[in-house]
This record gives structure tokens, sequence and C-alpha cells, in this order.
């Protein structure tokens, strides 16, 4: 190869992504069985931190959550901060974009607890997702952002 | 042990899932970086079949193609049957359950749009995601079940 077509070829920007298709770039943002638990626990469960993570019934390896974090971190889902009481605590918590996964996030429980006979889905909040999804996405936004 | 807390025990269901959570059934189910992609070409693209599926353009790998077929017929999101015009070749559908991932794949491809910036999601659709997104989901389930 020449040295100047070998310039111009190192100037294409690399594919980041395997396609431009939506739901690949969902996919390859979050799409594994472990990213989305821990958005999970920042959205819905108040968990903030490490140790926090760890302790999911799901029981997530000290490995995996450094590399999820990490990634999610680096797709803008979350941001990571030192704890103001504890110098060497990190403390994350979901950016607009993390946030933004709400609306979906809440379609994947009301199928799961739909087709899900074991589910664990408190109806209470199953009914409210089927009733009226708006309100309750609204108000947990609210919620999110105001934390 | 005694033989008879043995069998005790061996009649206590063996836990399927790492958890009761909605969203860790949903992820046990299809939460890797492919098992969506199918569901997609099923759904989006009027794919149906093993070479079809095998042509998207994020390029599956033939034995991955395969273990992930067989993982979305074992969860009941598709059915496989034969062609009727030619033995040879499995027709592969969205059932119900699989239909019914819908809404969530809709929100999916709404966050995609609005954060990727060379998203490929064509903005005729992604305007009617925004702006009548129950209408949107009527009209694509009506055509999943019609054909």
């Amino acid at each position: 190869m020449h040295y100047a077509s070998a310039i111009i070829s190192s100037m294409k920007p690399t594919p980041k992504y395997r396609s431009d298709c939506p739901i690949n770039y969902a996919l390859e943002t979050f799409g594994d069985k472990w990213s989305l638990l821990i958005i999970r626990d920042l959205m819905f469960q108040g968990k903030n931190n490490y140790s926090e993570f760890l302790k999911a019934e799901e029981k997530i390896s000290t490995n995996i959550l450094a590399s999820r974090l990490e990634k999610l971190e680096r797709a803008g889902l979350i941001t990571k901060s030192i704890d103001p009481n504890n110098n060497a605590k990190k403390v994350y918590l979901l950016s607009e974009k993390g946030i933004d996964l709400l609306p979906m996030l809440l379609e994947m429980m009301a199928w799961s607890a739909h087709y899900d006979e074991h589910t664990g889905c408190p109806v209470e909040f199953s009914n409210q997702l089927k009733e009226d999804k708006q309100s309750l996405i609204t108000q947990l936004k609210r919620q999110l952002i105001e934390s």
C-alpha cells in the first residue's frame, strides 16, 4: 500500500458498532446478562455503591461488576464520584441517559410479570404499569432526578 | 442424610433462575448481544429462516445463530415448523410471547434513536414512536398476527 493511501485509510472512521440499527446500539451498550441488573439496583432499589451492588440476589462476581460499572460509565449511563463522607468510597448515579431507560425497563418488567409465573413483580406495581404507565414513569423519573 | 430427607430434598424445585426479579427473567431469556437481533429480523424485517437471519448486517455466526434459535424456541418466544414448499427448510415465527416484546423493543429503539447520533432508525418511524406509540403498537401487532 502506498504511504498516501495508508494515511487516507487510517483516517477512515473505524466502525464502532456492528451496524447502525437502534436495537443493535442498545445491545452493544447494555446487552448482557448483568448490566441492566446494575441499572435496576440504581433505579428501583436506591443502591449506589459497589458493596451494595455486590449484594444483589443474582450473585454478581466482583470482576464482572467492576467491568460492567466501567462499561456503563464509558457509555454515559452512569456517573462515578467520590463519597463526600468517605474518600475511599465511590458513589454511582444514573445519568439522564441512564434514567431514560426507565420506559424500556418498565415494558420489560410488564412482559416478565405477564409470562413468568414466579415473578417477583409486586401486584400493585404490575397493575399500575397496566393501568397508568405514563403517571408511573413521570413519578419514578421525578424521584430519580431529585435523588 | 437420611433416605427420607434425601427424597424430600430432591423434591424441592431446583431454582431455575438467579432470582424472581422480572428484569432478571427477561435477561435470562434474551439477555445477550444476539437474541434480540433475531427477534428484530422476525418482527420488523419479515425474515423467517436460517439463511435470512445469517445475512444480518451484524454478521452472526452459524453456531451462535443455531444456539440462539434453539434457546428462543425453548423459551417459547418463537416456533419452528417445516416449510410446506421445502421439507428441508425450517420456518421460524414469533409466538404471542415473542410478539409481546414489541412495546419493549420500541422503547429500546426510541432510546437508541435519541442517544445514538449514527442511528439507522428512520425519522418517520422515530416521530411516530414519539407522537403516537399506541397506534404504532396496534398497527405492527396486527401485521405480525396476520402474517
